[in-house]
């Protein structure tokens, strides 16, 4: 009786009397080891020590990525009364999954390549994801390094439950993806966030050696990037590593936008020297795959055991016909290459057309489908004008506070309209934003 | 300095003296209560020191369920290399799916039903999916009710994420398909063991009067039960939901072999009162759909949502063109009612060869698609005997072993070969168990 009290009044003015981490995890794994506790319970004590200090603060708000699909699904709504909406919103391609790709699908579904298959993925697409890789990129990697993945969202979560624990530290780097953050919290992990500024060319490099500590377990990176563009230099991504290196931690390189890079200096995970990183890429961009649903992880086989587990637990495997059009895709190439360029122009377009307008700032667009304009307005509200744009011109775009508190004067646009309709779709952002007060 | 080591202190003593769950939490909740701690805290809290006593007393073993994985892997191996097996280990028919359902899938695919969609599902499948069970049961199910999933095993996963938190406590009844407990500790859950016994035609609920406490959040059923192939009649599913709302526990009825059921007396939780349950259903199964991953559970619409929301961070969501074959599979009845026919057939084959033998007890199959009978050897370890006959006459079985601790004497037996070769297979199991030793 008197104990549990005792330990809860402990738990309640340390949370109270709030927390520094770094040094908290090693005394509390240098005492636990002394009493022969485990560092995994030192690590979830804190780390739910921590969780309860933010819910006290006042907790989290609702992930903005969910708050873009209920905004989207407005959109739909109004399309579906008759209305005529130009979309910009999603990062989801215009373009379809070439006939190739369809056929191949259509073709194993026929032969009855429909039954349950490994975690892993089919060895035939694990093994051609291997060679390609390894020719691109001068590497001799093997099936044994890559697992198929439910698109590239099973593929951060299953890495995220891979390499880290409930309780430790994942480090995400703002503007952002939402769901990097939201899956790391939905698992139990804390999750530090590093806030790159357009001032700063989004450069994360000093800020992750500022932050980055023995408390990191995970860095996720992708670039080319979403929303940004950005494509982050050989020279910086190997600084990364190095840092990563040094404090143990695994990093992610999130390289779905991989193939729409439109500047040099691209550089994967894979080609530089690091011990613990995982890459993860997607059918989805460059094919127009969207809703099959198929990406993969590359990473040591160890890792990789570790994700198709992961996978075999959420779901048991992914359908194998998805798999082989997968494998189709693979060998179009003239399609990925239609596609990517077709994103190039638009971006191009995209550019030229928001660089008009005094009131925005944009850069030129180096990777991924995006821009990612600065609205030079004074106490610019980035959902509020989403929603104006909406109901007055018919334009959707996604507001830049959905990549981080600190973007609210940001848009993100997505190039996946043509020519003409997008710089008609130009005009109206233009408008819509000198109307803006 | 001291106050870790304070803390550290006392939770190891805690955790070393032994732990009661049930009395532990109220307290916990209670003081934590008056210091303005959450209830979280309060159990997940306690659910790590119980994670930690376990692991000090020994660990856990790996899931059995992988172990099947294995040995289904080495017997593909043996196939490669050109020998014949009798296959009857897994849980999957050996019919495909139905041409309705192919060619509806190569449909939807060419006409590009194959872009990010609904977390939640198609509405269309949805409404389809309450539609028919409204009918089935008398009931008036809404679209809101039903969330299509990857499979059965995710609307399993998606639900115990939905009505439970880490540290609470999931009641699974063996012997049990392995997944159900793999799952539940996966996710942080503690698993509660209810061990049905053979002599009590495997009947759960006085061991559930006698278990089941206010730590439980969850029981998982499974009828017709993966491997027993019982079926609980609708009194003692009515005592268990009973008692689960006397505890405030939900409960998950795992109903995928809901159609396969070749005795009366099958209840669906979805026919009887009770404010927490839900409902979970494949097409795997009635339709031979195993490799196209596409499941649905069915409960009230806020659980619906958070089952979505899981799925949603897991994976984005699962293919459109898979949903619409799921569709399509959904009004061909036909096809379902071969196949059940078929399994059916064969169960009665399986249940008369097998009672030829005085080493083998076998009841009447009741549902589901397997047998499972105790061998009457002395000493009998079921993973022994199945890498036996698998070597010495190219028969395989999964060993009782993989659904609980308590079955090594058993064997599960898939209804999943045609009449004569099904005949033969029993004929090598009887001879390898008589040369057993």
């Amino acid at each position: 009786m008197n104990r549990v009290r005792e330990l809860v009044k402990l738990c309640s003015d340390w949370i109270k009397g709030g927390l520094s981490g770094q040094e908290l995890i090693e005394e509390l794994e240098e005492e636990c080891g002394k009493l022969g506790l485990s560092e995994e319970f030192a690590r979830r004590l804190l780390g739910l020590m921590l969780d309860e200090e933010e819910r006290l603060r006042g907790g989290r708000p609702a992930p903005s990525g969910l708050k873009l699909r209920e905004f989207a699904s407005k959109v739909q709504e109004l399309q579906r009364m008759g209305e005529r909406v130009m979309r910009l919103e999603l990062g989801e391609p215009d373009f379809s999954a070439p006939p190739s790709v369809v056929e191949a699908a259509c073709k194993a579904l026929r032969e009855g390549y429909s039954k349950y298959g490994p975690a892993t993925g089919i060895k035939e697409l694990r093994q051609a994801v291997a060679s390609k890789l390894s020719e691109r990129f001068g590497l001799d990697l093997k099936p044994e390094n890559v697992v198929i993945t439910a698109g590239g969202t099973f593929a951060v979560y299953g890495s995220i439950e891979a390499v880290t624990k409930p309780g430790d530290e994942v480090v995400v780097i703002e503007p952002a993806w939402p769901l990097y953050a939201h899956q790391a919290r939905w698992l139990g992990r804390r999750v530090l966030t590093i806030r790159t500024r357009f001032e700063e060319d989004w450069d994360p490099v000093e800020m992750l050696q500022e932050k980055v500590s023995k408390l990191t377990k995970l860095i996720i990176l992708n670039y080319p990037n979403n929303p940004t563009g950005k494509i982050l230099d050989r020279g910086s991504l190997k600084a990364i590593l190095e840092l990563a290196e040094d404090a143990g931690a695994w990093v992610l390189g999130d390289e779905v936008y991989m193939d729409f890079c439109y500047k040099d200096g691209f550089a994967s995970v894979l080609e530089l020297p690091a011990e613990r990183k995982i890459m993860v890429n997607s059918f989805s961009k460059t094919w127009g795959m969207t809703g099959f649903r198929v990406g993969y992880i590359v990473s040591d086989p160890e890792v990789a055991m570790k994700v198709a587990r992961a996978q075999n637990t959420a779901m048991t495997c992914i359908p194998e016909f998805v798999q082989r059009a997968a494998l189709a895709a693979l060998s179009d190439e003239e399609s990925a290459r239609r596609n990517i360029e077709l994103i190039g122009e638009r971006l191009k377009i995209l550019y030229e057309e928001l660089s008009r307008s005094k009131l925005i700032e944009v850069k030129p667009p180096e990777g991924a489908m995006y821009v990612f304009p600065r609205i030079k307005v004074d106490g610019f509200d980035s959902w509020r004008f989403a929603w104006t744009l909406l109901e007055k011109k018919r334009v959707s775009i996604a507001p830049g506070a959905c990549f981080g508190e600190d973007y609210n004067s940001y848009l993100r646009i997505s190039a996946v309209l043509d020519g003409e309709p997008l710089r008609e779709a130009c005009r109206r952002i233009r408008e819509a934003i000198e109307e803006y007060s």
